[in-house]
């Protein structure tokens, strides 16, 4: 016996995909029982240049001679974006076949139209590949922890952000500067924007919520900051209090409801996910009864992610060896018991705040600012005051203990019409995962 | 459909197994999608005391009862130890029972034929919960890293020695001072030796060795060495030479052979495992493709453990549920292809080594020792002599460069013998994972 697939799309992820399956080739029939055979790939130009070496007559430009071959068991979609991958998901899928997928947008957009389609057609859809690169987290949160009701999933979730802001941190460089490395380097796109707006981690925190509360998230219920206002002063005056920036995805249950959203936070330099530099990604869960759980790795690549897709492979292969698909329900709830719960508005969110203020250096200034913070409810727990130029602005630096986020900003809009405030007031949520 | 269960033991994790079951019977069940029901729990004395409540119609003293009820498909055996535990995994599987267990010890030292039996029984035999609690590090290995070749595999896999080694790093105190807080705080047993001596570290690391690379492992096999000789004052020194003590527990593919061992060792500051305090254990695994992953949590307690026995109980359930048994190969490798690939003796291994001199305080001892070590191919990558006491002992603290075990033994025999040495060397291995 053996179980064969079709791959769609060999790029980056496919590319890394083909090169585990042939080089692990005898170790994967090891473990599986019985060998993974690649038996089409459907690309665009067969001419074009290739990170890995196929054997001219596995490719194709139909997609659809996939979809026909019945041979072909698994369906790999590693195309990435919105369409053709949709249709060619459901075709796939119509045609009785299982799926893989690394493509987060897709999920993220069109996951319930897919997952449906599975559960009628009967076949599985797996995507560890979408979230976290080659860690383990999908599975994680699917069937690792399938006994705990998680309280909170915090994580550094896209590399091109943690990079920059390591960078910024470790080397005292603007984020103009960092971000020109992370290019150079082939860590951050062209085109950065989805990255460093947190438009990418908002896709992936969205899978991951469903996959934690089975709820139903839109992107539009997710409150996103992404890291370009973030500047190198407000990381080192972080650093004097004992804290790191880091862009943070993060869902959490509270007793007033459920919190989703991405955000650059201050997190104490002693917590473990502060200790997660460069590219690498982190997760971080806590369960009612696992306790708190990371799982740390690279998030993104050729390999790392075509380690997942082929755990995906393996995990579908099984499925097709010993019995049925369903096995594990696509989002870890059974699809009849998703829901949607209500996501807590931004404003209604409290932690812990740091504020930079500008201001002119004069007398009484201190007082005025303290004074509306206090009218609104923000008591303060830190403050420096450093350097001064003789009449010049000057920063103040706050650190507050919990409060509202709409009693912050309704300060913070007060204290920015003073007229010794010079430039508005930078502001930093901090949070303890 | 219900999938009912019976537990064999209600200590510490059968108590937190029954209890998550229990609180979180309505979320499981909208994973699994249907309910997960304790049918019996077989206990020695039904009278005692327990920390969790259990209806009595629930407790029985007759284990058989267990093997004998048609509608239990799932036997958890969570008493430990080698007999009776042994003898009951085998009835339950001949009952044709799939088994749960926690008992890394009985796996270690009859996995073989409870795995064999369990194949030829048709049911599963599933262990999260025998290696690092909550932590997911036998299902990763075994499905998520599917398709990796493992090149190595470093943990901090006993939470005991961890606990201990912190506190003397953070505290500067004895081993024998921070040994009683540990007992003090429930992270010690009265009798602590299988913690501190790293037999607890060495079946935990059998079982992993054997999830990686498809061979069996005796405990024979591991070189061990427990921590307590580690003393503060060599804590303090390899500090300042920017490495953190820990015990570490370690499996590496080499090209001369497999390494597998449990020892003290110095690991540099600024790797994540050196970020892995108190009880929290941490698996490091680097795989040919997925690059490196740290999996990190609780090793042990109540709730965690139980965490993952319930994971395993619901991964069963859905086998159950969806077709048959056999899906994921207990030992990651199917039985057939499980080898027994030789170990490298520990005098072949090399790394760089940490010495600590007690010598005479007297012109030309450093370089006698220097000139034997010389003579052993062993080269000194740098020295600390600190403080002096005229004509009496001082310490000479020295790092080498990469040096063969066997080599550094014979030094430091010949080391020891020199007039001027007042006591034998104290020698820890130096790695970087």
């Amino acid at each position: 016996m053996t179980i064969a697939i079709g791959i769609i799309g060999l790029g980056t992820v496919g590319s890394g995909t083909v090169k585990i399956i042939f080089e692990n080739q005898s170790l994967i029939k090891k473990r599986l029982g019985c060998p993974l055979l690649i038996k089409k790939i459907a690309v665009r130009d067969p001419s074009l240049p290739r990170l890995v070496q196929v054997p001219d007559t596995l490719l194709t430009t139909e997609v659809e001679s996939l979809f026909r071959d019945p041979e072909i068991k698994i369906v790999v979609e590693l195309i990435g974006g919105l369409e053709p991958a949709r249709t060619f998901i459901l075709e796939a899928i119509k045609a009785g076949k299982h799926v893989v997928t690394a493509n987060k947008a897709v999920l993220a957009e069109h996951g319930q139209e897919i997952f449906k389609a599975a559960r009628d057609a009967g076949v599985d859809v797996a995507f560890e590949a979408a979230v976290g690169g080659g860690i383990p987290i999908i599975k994680t949160l699917k069937e690792s922890l399938a006994g705990n009701r998680i309280l909170s999933l915090t994580g550094i979730i896209n590399g091109t952000c943690n990079y920059i802001l390591t960078r910024m941190t470790e080397e005292n460089i603007t984020f103009e500067e960092a971000l020109l490395q992370a290019q150079k380097e082939g860590y951050a796109e062209a085109d950065p924007s989805l990255d460093i707006d947190g438009l990418d981690a908002a896709h992936k925190l969205a899978i991951l919520t469903t996959l934690a509360y089975g709820t139903e998230v839109s992107l539009n219920d997710i409150y996103v900051e992404g890291i370009r206002d973030i500047e190198p002063t407000d990381i080192a005056f972080a650093r004097e209090f004992g804290f790191v920036t880091k862009l943070l995805a993060m869902c959490r249950e509270t007793e007033t409801g459920l919190e989703v959203r991405v955000l650059p936070t201050l997190i104490p330099e002693k917590h473990v996910l502060a200790s997660v530099r460069m590219a690498y990604n982190a997760f971080y869960i806590r369960g009612d009864a696992v306790g708190d759980v990371l799982l740390y790795g690279l998030g993104a690549g050729q390999l790392p992610t075509g380690s997942a897709v082929v755990s995906d492979i393996i995990d579908i292969a099984r499925n097709i060896l010993t019995g049925g698909s369903g096995r594990v329900p696509p989002l870890s709830y059974q699809l009849s018991n998703l829901v949607r719960l209500p996501i807590k508005p931004m404003e209604e969110i409290t932690c812990r705040y740091y504020f930079r203020f500008s201001v002119l250096d004069r007398p009484g200034v201190l007082s005025k600012i303290a004074g509306i913070l206090g009218e609104n409810n923000i008591s303060i727990a830190s403050v420096i005051q450093k350097g001064r130029e003789e009449g010049g602005p000057v920063p103040i630096v706050m650190l507050t203990h919990e409060a509202k986020e709409a009693s912050v900003r309704q300060a913070l809009k007060e204290i920015d019409q003073l007229d010794v405030v010079t430039a508005p007031t930078k502001l930093l949520r901090i949070e303890k995962p």
